[in-house]
């Protein structure tokens, strides 16, 4: 048998939002990766999935949060050795990642490492409910309309070029905002918009949370998969 | 028993695309209403739910694509009416939309409508796989990743905002295609973007197709759901 990969988006936290598609292909894999920022915490994508995959074994990739490219190179090269082992055997490999495979996935990197190392298995994409998807439906707004537009993008940003953004779409979503809550309020306020932000933490999970009054967000810790969603 | 209305996106086209709280909210519903767009044609939502939902009450609402608001607003008033009496009577009605009620979705007029009325229900909205996030999987192709940024916007546009978008976004979603190829394909070629574009219709359809070379679908009869992604 030829070893195969699959990349599944398991949408933001609710166990529920799995699609049909995701379940059967980790029903069908007898090993399963998940991503993790650090070797002693716990798995989101895991913790998401824990109670359809049971008995399986599960394969912890740590991929540490740092911005130093040659310690997460090391820490990437590590994880794709380990799956290309499994597959090299003939494995199926389901890689769980938390939302949607193509939005800002770790599975981009895990893939082009394979692919540096001249593996080349067959790979399938089970695509995953999204973030701000998962969000407005919690708020119970829709995102765009008729002809309107949508931007996505990450807090660290150019303030200029967000307030460009800002004037340019509908609707912006603003993702990873934890650090950037100050900068961006004041971008908001200069934009006459801070009556129109949604702020989104934990979505689907149990310390799930929204809020519209930013300001009093300033002060608090704020988790890192927190957005704000601008709706003119 | 006090009637609860639920929005549930049933993804771009792959019955196995719906999330299992989708499927969940379909079962325990008696009735199913659906969109189409003329009467006499097939919904692609049923269509797409139609094995899981088998001896259900489907009510059909048409809303036909036609750009006079007064007719539209007469057909949304029918449908609101329809939905309205059932809500009335305690049901769990279920509005099965295409992709993500979030996005682009007849959902958001069907309960502006209910409001308008005075009706005011329960309501639960169930994300879906939107036909971007379903076309990359596709395509193989990340959309985003890092701090990289997307832009999803519909066709009918100005050419000089597309151009903008087209400058700052790293990856531009181009929604209803169909009748804007040429438009589309010359600000690409102004950009130098002509060989950056994946165009994709009918994503998990029987029908489903892309291609990346953009000038030869010039002279082709397009799909009404069909999309261009450009990735610089």
């Amino acid at each position: 048998m030829e070893g195969k990969l699959y990349a599944v988006g398991v949408g933001p936290g609710e166990p529920s939002l799995l699609t049909i598609k995701a379940l059967k292909a980790l029903e069908e894999a007898r090993v399963v990766a998940v991503p993790k920022g650090k070797a002693e915490k716990k798995s989101l994508a895991l913790s998401i999935i824990k109670d359809y995959i049971k008995d399986k074994e599960v394969l912890e990739l740590v991929f540490p949060m740092t911005d130093n490219k040659e310690v997460l190179e090391e820490f990437w090269e590590k994880a794709a050795k380990k799956v290309a082992a499994l597959l090299e055997k003939g494995e199926r490999v389901v890689f769980a990642t938390l939302g949607d495979p193509s939005l800002y996935s770790t599975f981009t990197y895990l893939r082009s490492y394979l692919e540096k190392r001249g593996n080349s298995f067959p790979v399938e994409v089970i695509p995953g409910i999204n973030s701000f998807s998962a969000a407005a439906s919690l708020l119970q707004i829709s995102l765009v309309e008729g002809d309107q537009n949508l931007a996505v993008v990450s807090a660290p940003q150019n303030t200029s070029r967000l307030k460009n953004i800002l004037k340019i779409f509908d609707t912006v979503v603003i993702l990873k905002v934890h650090r950037y809550l100050e900068e961006i309020m004041e971008v908001l306020e200069e934009l006459d918009l801070e009556d129109k932000g949604y702020f989104v933490s934990s979505c689907g999970r149990e310390d799930e949370y929204f809020s519209r009054d930013l300001k009093a967000l300033l002060k608090k810790d704020l988790d890192y998969l927190s957005m704000i969603i601008v709706r003119k």
